[in-house]
């Protein structure tokens, strides 16, 4: 582990934050996570474009230059020395006495926490993973990669606590994500996912998926469906930085078509893996 | 200034917290704002009461017993020794390696600021305030005092922009409470505000005025009313531990009434000023 703060690098995570941090007191800032293959952060670009929307959504100013972003990373992963490693990269607005009205003149802060990845365990990911469906009672928002991140923690720890992987939000009767993912769908050798909106993340990993499938000459739909289409659904997978392509063959109490990772999935995993290693 | 970190006072609020506190990477904890009169904490034991609600929405753990709460809070005031002044009491999950899933070892870690109050002026008290209405696109249990404020945050610092004193949310055309306040109306000698539900903060001071109300027999609806009720009211102010009763006499662009400060908010203002000096 490895950790920097404000413009250096530390050994230590303790004793670093002002109590004052608005990032402490009101959740106010942003986040990436960067998953490093091979010592390469994968889509890096995509993370930063990210990085700076989330930033401009919150009024919170670019605390550097995107090029020393990119030094920094590169240094980070040099003193870690870790093949495979992700990058946790945070932005708070800065610290000021507790006030809901923030001034103009306060100066953006950021950390950032590099640690080796932890795998996927290959059995879970051969036999899939379950989730459970949870209404999405999150801000209308959810575009923006806050640190606001209640509603996602309390639906993730319900969905563990009833033995699931993850916890998948519906929002008048239409499936918008993951508590920490995306979420596709395939029917009849096509595929879906939710198209992008104010109420969900515009994941990268989602991206590379969309990418990939095209590849393999998928028919796409970035459309909105249901929690039974889901369930009807002939194979299912989540996608996030820390997940990849993650399969998904249980729904509720529900098997999805015979619960096996189907051969779709295997496949854009694959490609997805190739990816990784370009 | 006085600052308190996991039992311990401190002069200074630099360097204490952990960048893996969930507090930072998440909001994931809860908070209070306790106003202190001639030395005595007002409503405390209402305070603490939905520290613990909040607390067990969340599923933290209380930190401390209650008593030890009171105790900690007499010494602080005993070290502060400011005759009015403001508590900031601040509860997180925990620190862990960041995840979203929290394991149930994890120890709540407490944060409390003490600082000498900051009144309104005088002026503006006398004249009343504006306010900004804005849509409600808060998550849906914001009875739970929690450090998630981006929404809040966004929609004050629009406010105050636009020169107003606070923004006031609405949903489904009903008017839900302000950005960090509770909102009545006076209507033909009768008052109004909000019914408790999720989607608002119980206020503590909002408890207080419905005594006060009650006293000076008022006729008291706890009914939802629109935006345009709102702007057709004979008066209006909003509830905050630190703003106490503060009048609006401006919604958007709109006097309230003749646009200056009613006689039920004076008595009520009044009345609320005499049961702080109990």
């Amino acid at each position: 582990m490895l950790a920097f703060y404000n413009g250096e690098f530390i050994e230590s995570t303790e004793k670093i934050i002002s109590i004052e941090d608005r990032g402490y007191l009101f959740g106010d800032g942003v986040y990436e996570v960067i998953r490093v293959y091979n010592g390469k952060p994968f889509m890096l670009k995509e993370h930063i474009d990210r990085l700076k929307n989330s930033l401009e959504a919150l009024r919170i100013p670019m605390p550097y230059q995107e090029q020393d972003f990119y030094n920094y990373i590169e240094e980070g992963l040099r003193k870690l020395n870790e093949s495979n490693s992700d990058i946790y990269l945070q932005i708070t607005r800065g610290k000021a006495p507790r006030n809901h009205v923030f001034s103009k003149d306060i100066e953006p802060i950021t950390a950032m926490i590099f640690r080796k990845s932890k795998e996927i365990a290959n059995e879970l990911r051969e036999k899939g993973g379950s989730v459970l469906l949870k209404e999405d009672e999150r801000w209308a928002n959810c575009y923006i990669k806050s640190l606001n991140l209640l509603p996602n923690i309390l639906a993730k720890n319900e969905a563990t606590d009833k033995g699931c992987y993850e916890a998948i939000f519906y929002k008048d009767n239409y499936i918008t994500e993951g508590s920490s993912s995306n979420i596709f769908v395939i029917k009849n050798n096509e595929l879906y996912t939710t198209p992008l909106h104010k109420g969900i993340l515009p994941g990268i990993t989602r991206i590379a998926v969309l990418e990939v499938a095209n590849n393999l000459n998928m028919p796409i739909h970035e459309d909105y469906f249901t929690p039974q289409f889901l369930k009807e659904a002939d194979e299912c997978f989540i996608t996030s930085t820390t997940s990849e392509v993650m399969p998904i063959t249980k729904v509720d109490d529900q098997q999805i078509s015979d619960g096996k990772v189907g051969m779709w999935t295997t496949r854009i995993y694959e490609s997805f893996k190739l990816l990784t290693k370009k």
